[in-house]
């Protein structure tokens, strides 16, 4: 790797921590789901959001981690723009590419505890725990200090924002990033 | 500089960039003055705003940058967490410091177009066109599209998120960065 191309990925490694510091979230909801063996799901997500004008930027994210996909959510209409979100939803992604990065580029706002909590839940869920009364117990509690809006009523608050969401590009490269 | 030290730096900028493309804020404001020739005081600022918990953040800008204030807003006490404030407000130091670093950064989101405004309005009041009124309309406009809130009523909106501002630390290094 050239110089000038080490200098560029590490400004550019630099950026996205700076970024997700500004506007990531580690998101962990815990949804009903009568097919799940104790009717919920736990589902984390790694999500950074921003109105039409910077979609250029979860782009950069996209292509950096090489995973994720893009969504526009429609809901926000009395907006000026809509609204995008990166999402990174695939269990195999967050614990290969998301946390592995966030483990080596640490974060510097209190989104680093959020991280650390994220990371906690994650484990478990690879470890299956969260099939276990106990383990979800746990899980629930670890929410509950991770994000107290969605501990609230996380069921209702994630179909809500869901259900007018598209997917706007599938994970890869995409085509124009800057 | 040691390659550490320099992989560091590189890293350090990005963050920078990311972090206020993601938070930061380049605002103008037009106050009331009557002490001013026209009546009118032009007031550029950058502004990046966290809460309690991720002070240490502001701290970094701060000693990174060089110059600025972080003030702490009591208004919002039915937060659970006070709001922090980095402001550089000097014309000196956003010419000298803030304005050569980010043409030196590109940043990647909407703020892009936010600080090319902002820069446009910084170099007539360096050039004291604000003084005279073709200068002053002339700003106006350029704010009408950096910030379509704060143009509806400026003066309003800025004397009343001034009132309950306290200045946390001054300029320079501060205390405890991590």
């Amino acid at each position: 790797m050239g110089a000038d191309n080490q200098q560029e990925r590490l400004r550019n490694e630099g950026w996205i921590v700076g970024f997700v510091d500004g506007e990531g979230c580690f998101s962990v909801s815990i949804f009903k789901n009568p097919s799940m063996s104790l009717g919920w799901q736990v589902f984390p997500e790694f999500v950074v959001t921003q109105g039409e004008r910077s979609l250029q930027a979860l782009q950069v994210l996209q292509e950096f981690f090489g995973c994720g996909r893009i969504y526009i959510n429609r809901r926000y209409d009395n907006h000026t723009e809509n609204l995008y979100r990166y999402c990174v939803r695939s269990v195999e992604d967050l614990e290969t590419k998301i946390v592995p990065f966030f483990k080596q580029n640490r974060l510097k706002t209190a989104k680093a505890q959020e991280f650390e909590k994220f990371v906690q839940v994650l484990s478990r869920i690879i470890e299956r725990k969260h099939l276990t009364s106990e383990g979800l117990t746990e899980i629930r509690q670890i929410v509950q200090q991770l994000n107290s809006r969605s501990s609230e009523s996380p069921e209702t608050v994630r179909q809500a924002s869901y259900q007018d969401e598209d997917t706007v590009r599938a994970s890869g490269r995409p085509e124009e990033v800057g």
